[in-house]
């Protein structure tokens, strides 16, 4: 079901790999309500994703970007707005790496070289997008910015590891760019927290499965999905969600809000 | 512009009293985007307000209930039931009103009894709306419901009065009620927390005006107005928002997560 | 061990019942501290409980008061700056009940008679307190003054009914009171979100043993016991935090910023 | 007045530049409270400032450590230690520094090498610290760890510039590391969010006066000062709050939880 929210908006989606990706959902939900898009992602995960795919079925170029280079972002914002004969109306940040995660480096023994590169990547990143953004005054006013960010920032997710002080740097970065780019362009800049989703990057945390099937007994109305998450960036990349700006939206069938539930409850006597 | 969102759905909105009200531009927003309504309101709000005409332009029935009598809602849910000839989809709850603020008693020297009154309209109301429901099975699976309050549930404003300990009740009852009406029937429940507005109601409030102007000069978009507000809630009523569950919603232009702006640092040296 | 850190300071503690309670434990505290107390309940908990024997042991007088009386809260602080020949330097608020806890109603059909009488003993107490407190000009400058809550007010726990509504509005008054006394005063009030503590109190919700297991599971130090939680009672109680406010103050071993723990991840698999 | 409450504690003092400082004034407060120090600083800093002033004072040995140096550290905690003949039962982090800051680069211009070295130095060094710390096995079990930060991490204060997101970063990793170290020694560990103060690295942010007489006016108590906070930070190193844990505690006389003040109000109106 579509309802034509996006008619006329352009968007960049950063982070799409393959289809299990909220980046993907979202492109797909977004031209379904009108939209034009440009994706991009990092060179490395053009080549082991299968962007093509998507950049056919959705009609949109794909434009190769290093988020950690100056040069690539400001190279994707000018073609965009070259391909789009205009400015940018959304931009969906879905990226994010530890190398920590991923070399399973305990979070007490962090190699911090490693560390600055995954909050490089996956926070900083933003900022960078934002001041090339800025600088080229690419995104209209009341232009909308969404990064996808989890609950870790709040509470610890031991296997989180640092991926939580990742996000919670992203979710301050949004903050404060939103404060900056709300007062000189009226652009506004949120953050969904979604539930842990079966992506191809979320399965690569150790003891995943687990953490999964917790999140769905925690959760009043189970774990959102990607789709669902699609459908939630739809709205706050329309025009009805102004006024909502520099939030941390929570995306998660009520995790975030619940202490304990029955389910749980249960599990514990067994 | 429309969008259908909400073509098909069935809704009740409580509070609309005259057409400065957010319940007001709420009940337009949602005929526009194609739901049906029923409207309703406290008897004597009805003959205070101007709810005929909106009711005349929206083609909805009123339906007079006092919120603090259950027998008025469960005729209220009984007759829209039967109107719609079916379930309820959403909800709104624009009630609020504080004996102690409009006989103009201190918060420190609140009378007691003021504050069952103002706690039972505004706060335990939406608890018997919903406990009526759900006896009833009013409300459909995936129903939504709003409940409209404000940011001094978190911090104080001092001429908010005893309206601020309402507003706590008032999220907290939400978030308990969303629990267990998630768990039952997936009905999610959020508050909307908006920027100070000029309604009839809200202009109640002493010293008003020079409060609207603070948190204009605090948000980075400045204040959120009704019709925005009434926008917001249809995304919340909408399919696109099936996982957002027991939270209170930030609809303010930034001013929940501003700490400081220019505007107020330069006025602070006058 | 003791520091003297309350000599010469002044305190009325309210809700001991017996040895178990949190109050309890803090009365001795605070007179193993060097401060003289004043100790009062309610008639019926008076009857109930064991409170002479604390009386007898910190060399308190009893005096009752039911705090839903304000010629009782009047008389008592008359009473309690006579007995001390000058004012009040603090006040512990340990009081909490709700009849639909009591009756086994479920949250969903609550009583909404049961629902104001346990508001009104709670979470308005406090406010009954404070207000008569502030007429009489009983507490001294830079005074302070907790109330004990628990973190239901933020997050659902099911069992634990409307007193989540009730401890997110005795929140809420701690919030707007303190900012009151604060401005007027510089009294300071503040609550304590402490773990779920084995009172007799505490006892009578249902399902309260499982739901403290889950609590020491998902704590980091495991649950804060009675006497650590006077422990704390006591440094908020000093001059040496007189500059906190309007604070929550979580003494739960971590559980508040905990999503997940190794324990609980674990105790999923089986 | 002192109460002998960190008698035979030994701690860690990490930034007191001069006088003016918190930690300065930290070191003096647990001097007199009964606790043995080692100070430690940067190498540029011991020489800009005025350390071994207060090294005397309080009979402390100055390790000088670059805390974003492991082998510094390494050195400090083993120094420490042999200087204490036993391991060590809190530490004070109170170290921030940006050089976006310093060199006057706007927010949305922020350099992204200066980014890197300030989160490098003011949140990364509390994970090498701890870090060094455990795999040293150093602290005490129940010691205590605290690091100072800024309400800047939760709302925007615009010239506060990246030490916002810096700070965000660090009380991500207060409570990510304490959430280890709890659970593996029952350390705990966390942040204090105090008041603009006018210390020497405090008046280095632009605008600095006009948002200290901000915050004052926005206090309901005032500003809390370096003394104030110092007193704070002994409560918490003592073994009164020992299941305080992963916690952001504002010690700010009122200012986070207050919406506006009759102070600003007035203000507002000039």
């Amino acid at each position: 079901m579509a309802y034509n929210l996006l008619r006329g908006k352009k968007g960049i989606i950063f982070g799409a790999l393959d289809e299990k990706s909220i980046a993907w959902k979202t492109a797909q939900r977004c031209k379904a309500e009108g939209a034009e898009l440009v994706l991009t992602n990092a060179p490395i995960a053009l080549r082991m994703g299968t962007i093509n795919q998507l950049a056919e079925e959705v009609n949109a170029p794909v434009i190769p970007a290093d988020v950690t280079v100056t040069a690539d972002i400001e190279n994707l914002f000018t073609q965009a707005q070259e391909h789009f004969g205009g400015k940018i109306d959304f931009v969906l940040h879905s990226i994010g790496m530890s190398i920590n995660v991923r070399k399973g480096v305990h979070y007490t023994e962090n190699n911090y070289d490693f560390t600055h590169k995954g909050m490089d990547i996956s926070a900083l990143s933003l900022h960078r997008i934002l001041q090339v953004a800025m600088k080229q005054d690419a995104i209209s006013e009341w232009g909308s910015v969404i990064a996808l960010t989890y609950i870790a920032a709040q509470r610890v997710f031991p296997d989180y590891n640092d991926m939580a002080d990742n996000k919670a740097m992203l979710e301050s970065i949004a903050r404060n760019f939103g404060y900056q780019y709300g007062v000189k362009k009226n652009v506004r800049i949120n953050t969904i927290s979604q539930s842990p989703t079966r992506t191809t990057a979320g399965s690569g945390v150790k003891g995943f499965d687990g953490f999964v099937d917790f999140a769905e007994k925690m959760s009043p109305l189970g774990n959102a999905n990607a789709d669902q998450c699609a459908d939630y960036c739809v709205t706050l990349f329309s025009d009805l969600t102004r006024m909502v700006t520099m939030q941390n939206l929570f995306h998660d069938g009520g995790f975030s809000f619940t202490g304990v539930t029955q389910a749980i409850i249960d599990q514990m006597g067994k």
